[in-house]
């Protein structure tokens, strides 16, 4: 099988015009196949403010009422996406910006109501890996917004990093996916307060032993173990990295 | 050749909900091979006054500052686009939403300067009816956005009348293309005073004849002119209806 690299990047670094032709830059040095799935929550959180729209997180995931959905659709597919989209074009690379929605690519359900109502949140139930490769095999390369749809005609916003995730499982079985999730630290880090200490490896008995040990642990737990999800479902290696390493070469890999 | 329809829509009919309903269980309905284009401007207008920015037209066209850019995009590529694709794919329509700068499919140029500077916005250079046609044949349904880019990092707001007709004459090459104008009115008026007084069939003849007379005239003509350079290139037939008659049964039709 050929090779695709699912590679994806917070909000920050798409959303500050240097970083951004930065990442632009490095995204198309990457030989192969390869789809890229993006944040936009700051510009999301500043547009609200401007409309006076207050923001809610809970546990890191924005509360999505009715115009939050709107706000997060005209950022999300509008704003951040079609400006990465005419970037890359830019430079030659045949991006197409897509959301859930389109060609129904990711289905999801509204997340339950449980202690949290988190409102218009989606979580995937399907991603359709067949159609998206048919045109990644044509050349296209998809820029995911973090959106989806339920199939009943809403919009939901969706987690970029489960969108990642859950892509990266669909096309396993079309390609030899390599996935790299990027954010603010260098790797898994043995000691968070030291720079060179990125653990380079984990594997899960490794990962075991972190835990125990504590020193992986809080929400990186959670991040590893949809790593390993990943790893169990076809793709070939996770990378957690920082955005400026969107080739993972310094990062940790885990397979 | 099959036969393929593009059909233009304004911003009212698909921003009202009622009526957006309505035009997509229509647009459901047209048989064969189909490609939609909306506007969104009173959207546009609507979210630049709750975020006080003025709204300048000339002409009819918005005078785009990078603001009013950032606007266009969030509200055509992001809240209009996004929201018909997901309603159509409720009816198990398979659309993919899309702007000129996806796949590249209509490069613009900014349009040139001379007594009015209309800032960002793009006039149409290049469709690529190619890489659209191998969409369409696998069943997807394109919904285009009024935004195209310029090639150099840029997106650009742009006329819908006019990327509807550089749409139909770039397909005219791979199908039998008719192309739907939806306005306000029930077609080409012999009397706008008189609801039943539509010119139902007007050549090129018959154009230069209603123009000596005075009952085609202003704002009319150009829209004409633009209907019969989409058939010297190649379009079948374009019909000029009104939004609750997207099949084009009952407007003016012109070849």
């Amino acid at each position: 099988m050929e090779k695709l690299t699912v590679i994806k990047v917070g909000g920050k670094i798409v959303e500050e015009e240097t970083s951004l032709q930065q990442l632009l830059s490095d995204f198309a040095k990457i030989d192969g196949y390869k789809v890229l799935v993006h944040g936009g929550g700051r510009s999301a959180t500043k547009l609200a403010e401007k409309l006076g729209i207050e923001t809610k997180m809970v546990n890191g995931r924005r509360i999505t009422d009715k115009e939050t959905l709107d706000i997060t659709v005209m950022v999300y597919a509008g704003l951040v996406n079609k400006k990465i989209v005419a970037k890359l074009q830019e430079i030659k690379i045949n991006a197409l910006g897509l959301t859930g929605a389109d060609i129904n690519l990711i289905r999801s359900e509204i997340r339950p109501v449980k202690e949290i109502d988190y409102g218009f949140v989606g979580d995937v139930k399907q991603v359709d890996g067949k159609k998206l490769s048919v045109l990644i095999q044509e050349g296209i390369v998809p820029i995911l917004a973090p959106l989806t749809h339920d199939g009943h005609g809403n919009l939901l916003n969706t987690n970029a990093d489960t969108i990642a995730g859950e892509t990266a499982k669909a096309l396993a079985l079309f390609f030899d996916v390599k996935l790299i999730y990027c954010f603010e630290m260098k790797g898994v880090m043995e000691d968070i307060t030291k720079e060179d200490s990125v653990i380079r490896h984990i594997d899960r008995e490794r990962f075991e032993e972190l835990v125990k040990t504590g020193i992986i642990k809080d929400g990186m737990i959670p991040k590893l173990q949809n790593a390993f999800d990943c790893i169990h479902a076809g793709v070939k290696e996770v990378i957690i990295t920082q955005s400026t390493d969107i080739q993972g070469l310094n990062g940790t890999s885990i397979d």
